[in-house]
């Protein structure tokens, strides 16, 4: 079966769309600034279940995973519009009232102004689409395809939360004001994740980063999506990858370093910036994880001194 | 139970969304532009059924209905953005690729480049997301809100043939090249209905559209929503209405009336203009069915002399 990334590889080469396949399409705006979109559509029993979270968290993170692709771009987010298929179960509850609640707050403390979208009806399962625009310096998106041999690779926050949190909901547990807060940190990793646009739009990632995605499928396809659009490989230490301190509370340690390495949705940046910059970001919030290689389309774990081959694990639809 | 415009209206209201309302959003783009962006959920079972139409079909529909909401504006295509939720027994057959050849081959006649998107699995139905950029002339766009009393009402094209092909396709009929043409011809304006772009895009209709729709949800909803958004009446004379010819052929005169004032997915447009400028349009393929009158939220249909009055009774999904 065609994943959907060769899916979408096929398109690209078929119709000549030299636009696609980064986190945003990159279009002129105008002399100083290009515009950036997104689009994310979220699906109810496939990136989400109801019984696991709540209306007002649902719509954070409709406009979190879109406001992180904007981020992931070095650029600033404007507007937004919603798609929204919803089945006439939910309509004639306050699902859609929450649902909004969540949405707008997350809204506000971005300055993303709603002017758009669309209201359907679904016969079944609930389905959003999130759209995102927002602009950055002319030319200074900075984009999956432009790493190269040399550059150290960076990443923000932690990993693996995000997937911890899920696999909690799996086993049962549910968000609780009153859960240990070991617990509810990951399951609001999961459920509320929080873009990182201010780190992103920190005047040094957007002056020497020169490569960048968010983790949403997982690092190690994150990793692979820039290797492969920039025609590099990497080279990473399982050491240094700041894995999420509460997953050790809640897992085996194999789990926590599967978790890190191929968990999706965590919403932290990964970037390269050129060796000779590391120093600058030394007081800053990021984790040196590794380098770029020049063995195209291989990315090499290290550990106790011993490399294997690291294959791409987050999350695929198709 | 409130409905979908209801709906609108409120979050419109709550979180103070000027922006909000239109066939499309106004955003600034350079000095000279503004941009226009649309969104428009197509769900399986509810807007199409696989049964009845073609992959080639559905992808240009998905993008036919998004070009028609940037003519409304007086806006040219540009972009565009597709996001597709597809169930799993979908992904392994040709219908992805023929879904796509049939969008390609609109947009390459309206020169609209795909920039973006998401593609997902979905549990069940097939859902697809369909974003339009496009531009306009700074401050040009030509709004549902801005309708005056006196103005006369003109729609291109002919009314209630989607509506009829729909019908043809509730009774069983299939698409075939060789159904006859009276049947043919309604059936693809439901399934490839084309966007009156080029009508829209005459400088004659930029220069005095007082406001303007595109005939989606139906003659008489869209109506209102004109009148709506302008605070004003209006007055249509049955008589006047360009019933699409090849509806009498297959319907009693009846419903074909009732398809006319009621039927969706035309995709002609709904426009006004200053009765001093009305001749202005005469050698030109527009009908004039009536005016805007002072009666706030009142459609007056006038039939034998006669006047009744007429609800909005085209499509809704709440």
């Amino acid at each position: 079966m065609v994943s959907e990334f060769e899916f979408i590889d096929r398109i690209k080469s078929k119709y000549a769309l030299h636009r696609l396949g980064d986190d945003c399409a990159v279009l002129p705006k105008d002399a100083e600034t290009d515009l950036l979109v997104t689009a994310d559509m979220l699906v109810e029993d496939i990136d989400f279940r109801l019984a696991w979270t709540t209306p007002e968290f649902l719509g954070h993170k409709a406009l979190a995973v879109s406001i992180s692709d904007i981020a992931a771009m070095g650029g600033s987010p404007n507007w937004a519009m919603l798609s929204i298929g919803i089945p006439e179960s939910l309509w004639n509850t306050d699902f859609i009232d929450r649902f909004y609640a969540g949405w707008f707050a997350l809204a506000a403390e971005f300055d993303v102004e709603l002017v758009g979208g669309d209201v359907s009806k679904v016969p079944d399962k609930l389905v959003i689409d999130s759209i995102v625009g927002g602009e950055c310096h002319k030319g200074k998106a900075i984009l999956r395809s432009t790493a190269k041999p040399g550059d150290a690779i960076f990443v923000t926050g932690t990993l693996g939360g995000a997937s911890g949190g899920l696999k909690l909901l799996e086993n049962g547990i549910r968000f609780d004001d009153s859960l240990p807060l070991k617990r509810r940190d990951l399951i609001l990793k999961q459920l509320q994740p929080r873009p990182h646009l201010t780190l992103s739009n920190s005047l040094i990632i957007l002056d020497i980063a020169t490569s960048m995605i968010d983790v949403s499928d997982g690092l190690s396809s994150d990793l692979t999506h820039i290797c492969s659009a920039s025609g590099v490989g990497a080279s990473i230490e399982l050491t240094r990858l700041p894995i999420e301190p509460y997953l050790g509370a809640n897992f085996p340690a194999d789990n926590c370093i599967d978790m890190a390495l191929n968990g999706g949705e965590d919403l932290g940046l990964l970037f390269t910036v050129d060796r000779k910059n590391i120093s600058l970001l030394d007081s800053l919030p990021f984790t040196n994880i590794g380098e770029i290689t020049a063995n195209v389309g291989v990315i090499e774990l290290i550990h106790d001194e011993v490399t294997t081959i690291l294959e791409p694990q987050g999350y695929r639809h198709f």
